[in-house]
């Protein structure tokens, strides 16, 4: 069998190991093309159950080891589903808010906003090229499946980002947080969204956001102490996801 | 040039890169045993100013691919520092709150967290055994030199903990919380500690909290959608001191 490595212009990408596999046909069946199986091993009851579940749905599974092999699987990892990339555009009516992430670069980071993402109830991520591949098997298996219930958009720039956003809502502007290390910013614990018609904004990990939108958006800065340069990027998009989800609906 | 591959029971571990080395020089430069320097590469001002402050010190600086190729260093990491692991222990007074990590078995959440605690001003976190290596280059790698700021102390099991905490204060009782998928656990928004006196307890990424924890400490719960097994551990632990660090201080 021939198994070529992971590209990400590829149409389709692999959900690795049984629980991730899982996830995928109880969330986006409809998106599986395949399965890989290792050959030569025992079955427990979850991997079992699995199979069970992937053969009802007619989906043929193969016992090989390249495709392991060639992914970069760990040992413990006895199960693979190959999967067509979705399609998926923002939900950009005023009741949905938007995550909006300029250019990261981090596959372990991405993957940890999605899982965070979905756990705080935000179903909608902008991603700003270049950026990390939100396909990349590492990305998926990060999100720890959570990928499959986001609407995730890639833009070519922040500024087409925007125009997407008046054409398919021009009656409502949405309010645009910007995470920056501006001392001049509005503090997280002080923030509120009115509404929850906004979107978060978060730079690279290593840059940062572009010092404009510090005056195109509203900058918010989450306070730390001068001994360390800045937050992790996963760990200061997970603050303010959780504090705005407080703001928005207090009861959650 | 013989180079051993790092190992866990070594006294001394390494910083990779200019800036971590940078960071060991500025904070605890009495741990500094030698430093090393990628041959026939070019000197930006960054690296030509660090290297010059070694030199200051009278830190030899060995060149060679050696300790960069046996330490899986990446290929923009140009100076290493080795230096001796410090023997610390936890601040046991009321006045310093205590971060406890339950069997952490990722270098990279253990680094993030590092970064985290003393971005919110925590100074003391305990590690509860078996755990993965406060002091794997990679942990020292992803704290970001978070981790020579920190007590850092490792005790073989919680009661090994706890008996310290006593016999080190035992005039003020430190209240215990620990974060679980419990559904009748308090709630992180509505919890809020008497004073600074505290530990925040956090389980292993995979297993969580032993369930006797519910019991023997006030048990804690990240509100979260059912689409999600859990949060990634970094991230729990975030939200978690930032949450406390608020109550404490609310001006932070």
């Amino acid at each position: 069998m021939k198994f070529p490595r992971y590209k990400r212009d590829y149409p389709f990408s692999y959900a690795l190991g049984a629980t991730l596999s899982y996830e995928l046909l109880k969330t986006k069946p409809e998106l599986i093309r395949r399965a890989f199986l290792r050959p030569n091993i025992k079955h427990g009851d979850d991997l079992a159950k699995i199979i069970a579940e992937y053969r009802q749905r007619h989906i043929d599974i193969i016992e090989s080891d390249k495709p392991f092999n060639v992914l970069g699987a760990k040992e413990n990892c006895l199960f693979i589903a190959e999967f067509n990339k979705p399609t998926t555009e923002l939900d950009y009516k005023a009741s949905a808010p938007h995550i909006v992430l300029v250019n990261p670069s981090d596959a372990g980071n991405l993957g940890t906003i999605m899982r965070t993402a979905v756990a705080f109830n935000y179903q909608n991520i902008a991603i700003i090229a270049p950026a990390v591949d939100a396909y990349d098997p590492k990305t998926i298996r990060a999100s720890m499946g959570a990928i499959f219930h986001l609407n995730i958009q890639l833009f070519p720039s922040f500024d087409d980002y925007l125009k997407l956003c008046i054409k398919n809502n021009s009656s409502s502007e949405r309010s645009l947080f910007s995470f920056m290390l501006n001392q001049k910013a509005i503090t997280l614990p002080q923030v509120a969204p009115k509404d929850t018609n906004f979107a978060l904004i978060f730079g690279n990990e290593a840059a940062g956001l572009p010092t404009d939108f510090a005056t195109k958006t509203q900058p918010v800065f989450i306070p730390q102490s001068k001994n360390v340069d800045s937050l992790n990027l996963s760990v200061a998009v997970s603050l303010a996801l959780y504090h705005f989800a407080q703001k928005i609906s207090p009861e959650l």
